[in-house]
């Protein structure tokens, strides 16, 4: 229980925090006061007292931490910032201005930030990565806090986290969910109907606690137990006024995302200051304990596995077996997978370290936080599952660009090549939404020896990196000691008549084109364009020079793949190939051998034949 | 309840089902049997009593619809039509062949299907769009039965669905949920824990009902029960196991998505056979009853919103005029919010026509399956939100090109134009993403009069439509008489020196250096490229072949947008422009003014001015 002292400086710093987030949105001219206001008596009695942070050393391992779910809300957490003397005032008003750190919704630009939020619904899966670290990995008693919105508590990707996290048994991780009954545009769904989100949460497997979010006795209570409990994560589900503190903001409808004009905020800080001081309070957070990390198991040689030329692996078999091959030499490497190792191969790294391989069953959105989490703490992570479910993550792995995180992704299963199953496990746009990712590298091996070198490089590249694998097996192609770079290609063959530009299985069609035509006296160029980006700019310029007809052949649909990176290179140098032809997806395809899918699409051997034959 | 006949009859079909399920499966050599036989004796039931469609018109208004969200365990679905004797025994054992339409995953090429599945968590959203259809549009009293997979109900994407039904009121929709206990690779999460599938479900408002899944009467009653309740829709969660009704199969691990080999179809055959006869049972559902659909309010001629040349207007806002003079014009236009209606102007819709605007709050998978929903019954429906969050629904849109589905998409507050709100916000990488989807139509006007255009040319679109909406007000630049044509073009400047091929706000910008170049005495080119997909390939080369340097200005990440449009157009037709020049957004994006960002990424008029000075 808190003494009448603590609970006088819990209110003098909400009153403070309110002040501060209506202070630099009206300097701003825009923003979510209220958002905050609602928000800023959490957060004082938590900055306060259970918080432990050294604002000086952000990269303690000790350290709490704080994920702002509900982004938009950040005014309060600058003004936190503001109360620990980690940033001046004049930073704190310089919210929104273009140069500044201290953006609309924040970003790991800040040291204090773990991860980019703005788009709602993918704080809490973050938070559940980061307390996987903390518990699972690290073995460190510091605890993740996460705020997020009631309106937020309307997206699909918060129930997967809540999921993995009682799974996880994360007993670490504390959820604040502000309800304050008020989305954009009006009353939430539920309102201020506390036993449903708590019946909701608690279906999930989490201690949930009911409080007065406004009531700083009461939150002092709920962190007091919420720290203590053990067996299972906490939800906090606190009842909240939006624009709370100031009689005429609170619970009016109308003020979402506004800031208040200047008369206005003169008005609402008077208010404020009726109370007590609005300004000058001064609380750090607790200093964090110092203690070690759980060390990794050690690094050894990577030893990455071998294939015979000539016999057929399947390229998702590499990265099964080049993931184990990582994890045997690196202590730090992890994967996630979401209830598809067993096809995608992400099962190998589990044969070799179970403890590094983490289960979220068929959730690809928590799939994509969790690794983004991990990867807070520094764990080196693949995530893998077919690559046309990457696209439920979209959001995520876009999110993920805008963090800096480092994320390893692999898609299994591409093309019309899976044969069999139809159209909806065909990943058929993932080049194009992959290659769209600012900073990404995009990879397309097509035998099992540049699969394995290529995860290798991927693995210590410094952003998003996606590899797209083949289900099926198909021939080994080079020798073990080939080397391959991101930002590289291979030319197997060599001829003017034409150039094939192909990557993954159309490569090996490429070559079995090839060669047939060279029985045949025709001679072709075939360039392997195993980095989609970067790609090999000077190779595709000299190919569309040197051969009279340029032909790209992709599984994958004409837009946004291998034949728009060729078009944008070309274009760009100012290159007109002397002729063209793009071989892709021409309609919706349908079940069938993969063989027979390849033919009936026009992207295999014979159709490459065809095309050059002219 | 059930008398001993029907009993029998229920466990005569199943039996047969079963066998079905195995027989097409082992001639295909590749499929789910077991995952059908978990849900056999539910299939049963449900065709033997309770389902009322007619399979001689698939069209009928008052035709049940039956979604099945677990697609893999279509071989059951095709075994149901046989026993109705929709589809031959030939047809049947057609599966997964190339050129059948009973592909691996169920498409809408078979006339029974509402809609694509087999990217799991997805046709519970769709079925929710049926049940609003057919509760709150037509108010008739056909039943939506959804067949759900337990592993399914790890993705968050359907809590938003449960959310959204109940807060619908839809009790014309009932859920089964096949909890036969094992995933891909081993058990789900919960198991047989039907105690908490039952806490979550409930908690999201729904009735639920538990039953042994293997037995018919219990079955029986529950469904009786279910097609009889008011008020909410019902979820039945039925236990069951996998590749139940053969002994060696019933629960057994390593069996999901393997066809039994020839000897051990035979094996599991010869077995169900002791029971009963495995074939020869022809059970046809009910005839619906013959109700009219409730009437459209009746169309008027449309009559476009009018913006006078030179005014500021922003794109979105004419988005919501042009929607809501669509709504008055037609009975038959809907629109789906995800709680952003007052910013994208969606709002719109309500104030003429509030009953045909559905709220979905914070959740744009479950608005995306909605407004497929809503297509499946023929109901012309738009879906809006921030383009940024259309991320969020990639896999429900990439399905909805296999479906077939007219989804008119609008995303607003495209790029950095939207300023303060920062990264998060900004979609920056929503043309690549649209442009990738199989028969998509994306379109990105300049101004308030080509949106309202636009808008009208995208109520017929049969297919995928995308158009992308500006936040700022910018210049309105169109006489409300001009034309525009899905993959039309305006040629808006004339000269020689430049051509700047521009869409949206970066159109308005290369007017304004255009304008200023002229007065300089140096006249560019500038096109208007308001349909990205298709193109206006003509304009694209004649610019590149008359004038000087081609310079491209997009809002938008380099990558698949519109300098990958018109690479690709020059690389297929074996153009090179004498000089180019592509100004995109080259770095992540911080929050700041709207002009500062244009400017400080260099898309602004003096960007533009300075490129083409050279």
């Amino acid at each position: 229980m808190a003494d009448a002292n603590e609970l006088q400086l819990f209110n003098d710093l909400a009153r403070q925090l309110r002040a501060d987030s209506i202070r630099c949105t009206t300097a701003a001219g825009s923003g979510h006061p209220t958002s905050g206001m609602s928000a800023a008596d959490l957060m004082a009695v938590l900055q306060a007292k259970y918080q432990r942070y050294d604002y000086n050393n952000p990269e303690h391992p000790n350290n709490d931490h704080l994920i702002f779910s509900k982004g938009h809300a950040c005014p309060v957490l600058y003004a936190m910032y503001r109360a620990a003397e980690a940033i001046t005032d004049e930073d704190l008003l310089s919210l929104r201005k273009f140069g500044s750190i201290y953006e609309g919704h924040p970003t790991p630009i800040i040291p204090h930030i773990d991860a980019a939020t703005g788009s709602l619904g993918q704080g809490l899966a973050i938070a559940v990565g980061v307390a996987i670290a903390g518990k699972h990995i690290e073995k460190l008693p510091y605890k993740v806090w996460c705020l997020l919105g009631d309106s937020e508590m309307a997206e699909g990707s918060n129930y997967e986290a809540l999921m993995v996290a009682s799974e996880q048994g994360l007993d670490n991780l504390i959820a604040i969910v502000d309800v304050n009954k008020l989305g954009q545009r009006g009353e939430t769904a539920l309102g201020h109907d506390m036993a449903t989100y708590a019946a909701r949460v608690s279906a999930f497997g989490w201690k949930v606690l009911i409080v007065d979010g406004h009531n700083v006795a009461e939150i002092d209570e709920a962190y007091a137990e919420a720290v203590k409990h053990t067996g299972s994560p906490v939800c906090i589900l606190a009842k909240t006024e939006k624009g709370g503190g100031v009689s005429w903001l609170a619970g009016a409808p109308g003020w979402h995302g506004k800031a208040l004009k200047p008369d206005e905020a003169e008005k609402a800080l008077a208010e404020l200051a009726q109370a007590g001081p609005i300004a000058g309070y001064t609380v750090k957070p607790q200093l964090p304990e110092d203690l070690t990390p759980a060390p990794f198991t050690g690094d050894a040689p990577l030893v990455l596995p071998s294939y015979e030329v000539g016999t057929k692996v399947a390229v998702r078999k590499a990265y099964g077996d080049t993931l184990a091959a990582l994890g045997k030499s690196r202590g730090n490497l992890f994967a996630v997978d979401a209830e598809v190792g067993n096809s995608t191969y992400t099962e190998s790294l589990g044969k070799v370290a179970p403890e590094r391989l983490f289960q979220v069953y068929i959730a690809e959105q928590v799939m994509v936080g969790v690794a983004q989490g991990l990867d807070v703490q520094n764990k080196n992570t693949f995530a893998a599952t077919f690559a046309a479910f990457f696209c439920r993550a979209y959001d995520q792995i876009r999110m993920g660009a805008i963090s800096g995180a480092k994320l390893r992704l692999v898609g299994t299963h591409a093309g019309v090549s899976i044969g069999e199953d139809g159209a909806s496990q065909m990943a058929l746009e993932d080049l194009a939404m992959m290659r769209s990712i600012h900073g990404s590298t995009v990879l397309y091996p097509s035998d099992a020896v540049s699969c394995a070198h290529l995860m290798s490089l991927m693995a210590d590249y410094d952003g998003i990196a996606y590899l797209r694998a083949t289900r099926e097996a198909t021939a080994v192609i080079y020798p073990a000691t080939e080397t391959f770079e991101i930002g590289g290609s291979k030319t197997l063959r060599e001829g003017t008549t034409a150039t094939v530009i192909a990557a993954g299985i159309t490569l090996i069609e490429a070559l079995q084109a090839a060669d047939t035509l060279a029985s045949e006296g025709i001679n072709i160029r075939v360039i392997d364009l195993y980095s989609i980006k970067p790609v090999d700019e000077a190779a595709i310029l000299k190919a569309a020079t040197e051969t009279e007809h340029l032909i790209v052949v992709e599984d994958h649909w004409p837009e946004g793949g291998l034949g728009d990176v060729v078009a944008a290179t070309l274009t760009k140098n100012c290159v007109a190939p002397k002729k063209f032809s793009h071989l892709a997806i021409p309609q919706m395809p349908r079940s069938g051998k993969p063989d027979e899918l390849l033919a009936a699409y026009g992207i295999d051997s014979h159709a490459i034949i065809k095309v050059v034959k002219g």
